[in-house]
């Protein structure tokens, strides 16, 4: 289609790809849950209310919203998808040699739909219709992942992420997570909603050193593009993913921030995203000590001239953008509610028109300070939601996105 | 009153005390938590509505609730009550002998209610209306607490718990909950309500080695008395608590279960408890596991004879209390959502009569097995609730309840 | 040369790699050292005497030892290996491609020998010799590793082993170890000792899932290789080794062990080596509950029959052998010394010859114990070695070995 | 004895307490050894041989050396001693009231030297000579200790500290070093080299939120006194006892440092100690991020004044002692020598006298660094000793040096 494309951070939101919370979910246990990289446990029950009511918020606003789970399905109900997804999520390296051809042969039986589930929510030894084989069947324990489960697939923000006219899909940092930028790469070269959009992909090619999760990256508009340098994104991929703006020519300045080594904070917009043109709520004692790094095309085919800024982020992103100033909305409340609500992704939040967001209700604190300063926040429950550390911004895809 | 104690677990729940989310829970965050043992940050005002509906379920079955917090505020309202509890929370070790007078003074002059809120909620240094004095008040910064808050009080049945016809103000394993014991001592020793009852203390005395919370005790009835022995509750507290308890002529048999060592669970009461006169909810991987000891009376004074039982566990139980057998309703669903069923307090539920009880929403897998066997379950919300990892059992300490 | 080839675990060694500690041990600090996977820091001039004696007692058994940083240097004065191996671990994915002309200029220039210690030894930001480029190079600092330093390449025994006339080089499970396995392929693809031995390699494929280190490996004779699974080598992975040495017609049976979950034991060799033909050292709490399956050829190309046993791994081993059984002798001491000597290698000898095995002095319980058995247990000093968790078995890599 | 006393860090050292390596380390394990405050095991036979080597080092140096095992198992032969030490180890709390007296009564028949032994080395369930009674007796597994091992016993240093003509036994920050207190207590108010000598206690008082140990104390001439807060050492701790100091007239000045909160060091003596009169070895990293008090005696009785000094520790220090500066000497070697020296002990000797240190030989780059400066350094050994992360400074208990 035509009109795919992502061109600033807070124009009006067209499309947007999101997750349905699932299986994947259900899985969680307190055992587990910690290297499937989950802090907790969720109701998952609840945490599918809730975000069907964070759905119906963006669709009152007139967002197209697409369900990554019915992408998935639709796809899959293509030979030629099924098979280049199979080939890389059902391998010898997964099942062990000796069970792929019967894993490959039931699953290439399964209907697209419950493929596509069980491609999310992993599937258990013991829901294996046959008896395992191999050497990797037999030491499963019945409650063992054949497929692992991706319960991160819910965070559609970090596996892929469109850049302008350019969609990146992203070597994910932890191995836990690989396999969602797999199923999204089958969606967009597949469905026929992306396959024939002609939108090139600029995505960092994965391999030692290399890694970059959407979470960081903001194309805010007029060829500019924000990544953030902390756990999950490395100074390498960066490079790479500038290189391929430019070369595509769909960037012209990349502006990298590192995080202070000392904190450790996801990605980028977990402590700074924009509410407006010219305003950004965000998380102070990160932001402030951010050092900045502007990335611009060089000379020469590959090269790229990279320059350390001596004025705050806040200012180089302002600059860039033509404004004057930024205008900044701290978290809230005192010392102990703002780190509460930075954790509760009170800077998480994510804008479907210019000075209207979609934020968590609890909190309060950030919620007040950015509506006196004139942004309309449409609040949705996060109880359980919020327990997956990530607010609106983690959980959207944008496809879409005016211009500002 | 004449008519305090707590003479079974499922017998008609008379009088109850709970604690009101206060303060104390907005003091946590992302940083501190752990050291003040939660496992992470509530959202106050939605854990304070979901609580103001777990109160409204016990009143609605006539059940007498009483907020610890208005008990302490008026306990505080007695001079010698409040001598008596500020000589233990804010002397020289606390706060710096310099400070001492200062704090005494000023807390002195403070009205009974919000003096009652700091002791539970604490006070940071950033609070005090005079310049902190002394190596302790200089070298405080500013968000760090002169008197360090108590979210856990919000957890009544710990600090507390009432055994019959006596009470045991409990020697807590962590240092960071011993003055929740001190709290509600004072509300004991003081407080009309309770100050002329008559029931006699029946407290471990603490010291090394000593360390016991009323999570781990339940009084079955019939003199019969559960005591859990994992993390918190060592061998030494419960020897300690029988021989008291048979002085005082209170019980006649205790049942000591020592919790595996590869599984750390906190309390008995987050795997096994009470539904029914002869029906009980469990969390099968621990509870088989149990090692089983009876207790009782011994010749000559102090003695008591300790044997360890060779059926399991809750034979024992049926057996000690003239049960044929005792039904088991074993945490619901699959092999992952027992896990997370558990996690969540699906097994921690309180009774407020026979065959009633109070559990979370969240647990609709044992919720249903209970249902079918003939329980009514009252399902109230605890998305944040149960965040601090305590069910109805765990936030409500019995003082007064029928024998079955 | 015709000669290499690894016959069994026991027979007389005839040529064998080690590495001497050097530059990479002198990198570790109390911070960084756990994320180069050691646990301590050790004194580097001791451990490297304590090394040399350590091959000393190699070679007045007349085994050939091969310093790998020799090797690796001889390697490096070779063109063509110098540009294979800097192609592997100097790319864009490592320093940024805004610096890899600039380093591999440098690298380039250097001598065969400093190049050799860099590459195992890593390089700091601060000693580049010109001003770091590029995002990387630049938000690097000072203390920073523009190529890290590889510790572990002293235990010889992982990166690769030998089975029978056929090499593994082996796909490491942490990414750190990784290096370390492109070092030795570098000598074993270009260094004149081994380039014409037509030995071919066995190397299970890297990529996702598969993960394999020699310390789990043990060719012990008669076409019989017994492989651990446990943290570093899965299942897929032995899967894929047994199918190629199949393939190569150098073993007939492997016996993969799994280790229990409950406990993490880093490879086989750390609890179980051979002492003599019928004679190993084990550690029995772990050893005691290995599931022991045996893989042979089935029919069709790539077929294998994979079976579990029913009998105890010890019993299976011996049966595989020809003998009528296994004499073992446990690690010694009480239960605290066990443990101990468990710890500090006492299990983790390296045989010599049929009956002669060398192992630290330290573990004075289980090294009386072989000696009342019969064995000469030659000992050396591993004051400093033993921290690095690895004993003889670890440091050495057999590339000769008579069969038994 | 009249000359007991210790005047100054660095005047001549005239007598000594240390502990020798024993059972106590013989009971470490991989498993228990964090719950025992040990990162590592050690091999206790050597880590003996090392420390009869620095005690020769003290001896040559005309140092009187006692040993703490021995001064215990001498005041354990005397009846009032043996009472007042076993009443405080060995109650109910500890074995359970149904062991108390049997235990007691097997103590009671041993032989001095052997309830020494068992008092610091601790007693295994499997030693009892008796069958173990009561709860406590029967839940204890084979290898659990009745009476806890104490490894710490070794850093004499701490668990008690001699300022000036007075004593203080100290409130240790972990449970498990309290038994250490007791011990040292009895051996001083019982033991005749002790008990006659008139020296005052000026113990802070334990309880909530009072802690200090030794290795954070140093009396440094002219009746000035340093003290370290970190995690150990609690301002109100440090309050009380400059006071009790003030008021026995032993010291007229206590600079108090606060250890940066984001940096973990347990002990100011392992950053900083003195060698010569105004010369000092530190860790610069930590150091020079002190925050300095001065506490001096105030008007009134049990008044002192705080004041927070404004120029750097090292200055603060050397104005107290009449230095017109202090000479430094920081950990030697570049920035991961530096790291590891410190970790290493580096910073933590001891003074024989002025200008002569005991240091291990492994901290080579300090140690040179020290002798350009003109000071002896005696190495010894610590490749055992070192692993329970202390050096001279913290393995000896001065009771008698001389002024400088």
């Amino acid at each position: 289609m035509g009109n795919l494309g992502v061109h600033s951070e807070v124009g009006r939101l067209r499309e947007v790809m999101v997750h349905r919370p699932d299986l994947s979910l259900r899985r969680l246990t307190p055992d587990n849950c910690k290297s499937l990289l989950f802090d907790d446990v969720l109701w998952v029950k609840r945490a599918r209310q809730e975000h069907d009511v964070f759905v119906d918020a963006l669709r009152e606003r007139a967002v197209v919203v697409h369900s990554f789970g019915e992408l998935l399905a639709e796809t899959m109900g293509i030979g030629k998808a099924r098979d280049w997804l199979l080939d890389r999520r059902v391998h010898a390296g997964v099942v062990g040699l000796d069970m792929v051809d019967e894993m490959r042969g039931w699953l290439n039986e399964m209907s697209a739909g419950l493929l596509a589930t069980c491609l999310v929510g992993g599937i258990a030894r013991a829901e294996l219709p046959f008896e395992p084989k191999g050497l990797t069947g037999k030491t499963l324990a019945p409650q063992d992942f054949v497929l692992p489960p991706l319960p991160n697939q819910l965070f559609t923000r970090d596996s892929s992420c469109w850049i302008y006219r350019s969609v990146s899909v992203n070597p994910m940092y932890w191995p836990a997570r690989r396999p969602e930028a797999a199923n999204v790469e089958a969606v967009y070269r597949f469905h026929p909603h992306f396959r024939d959009s002609g939108v090139p992909f600029v995505s960092p090619q994965a391999g030692t050193g290399i890694s970059l999760e959407g979470g960081d990256v903001m194309p805010v508009g007029g060829g500019v593009v924000l990544v953030g340098m902390g756990e999950r994104t490395t100074p390498q991929a960066v490079g790479d993913l500038a290189r391929s703006l430019f070369a595509a020519g769909e960037a012209t300045h990349v502006i990298a921030a590192l995080m202070p080594r000392d904190r450790s904070f996801m990605h980028l917009d977990t402590v700074f995203t924009f509410c407006d043109r010219d305003l950004a709520t965000m998380y102070p004692p990160v932001v402030d000590r951010l050092r900045t790094f502007s990335i611009r095309p060089g000379d020469g085919d590959a090269a790229v001239e990279v320059r350390e800024e001596n004025t705050p982020f806040t200012k180089v992103v302002a600059e860039a953008l033509g404004l004057k100033s930024l205008r900044i909305i701290a978290t809230g409340g005192d010392r102990y509610e703002a780190e509460r609500e930075q954790w509760d992704d009170g800077n998480n939040v994510v804008a479907v028109e210019p000075g209207v967001v979609i934020g968590y209700d609890r909190n309060v604190y950030t919620n007040t300070l950015l509506r006196r300063a004139g942004i309309e926040v449409i609040t949705v429950e996060g109880a359980e939601l919020s327990r997956g550390r990530g607010g609106g911004h983690c959980m959207t895809c944008p496809i879409a996105r005016d211009p500002i």
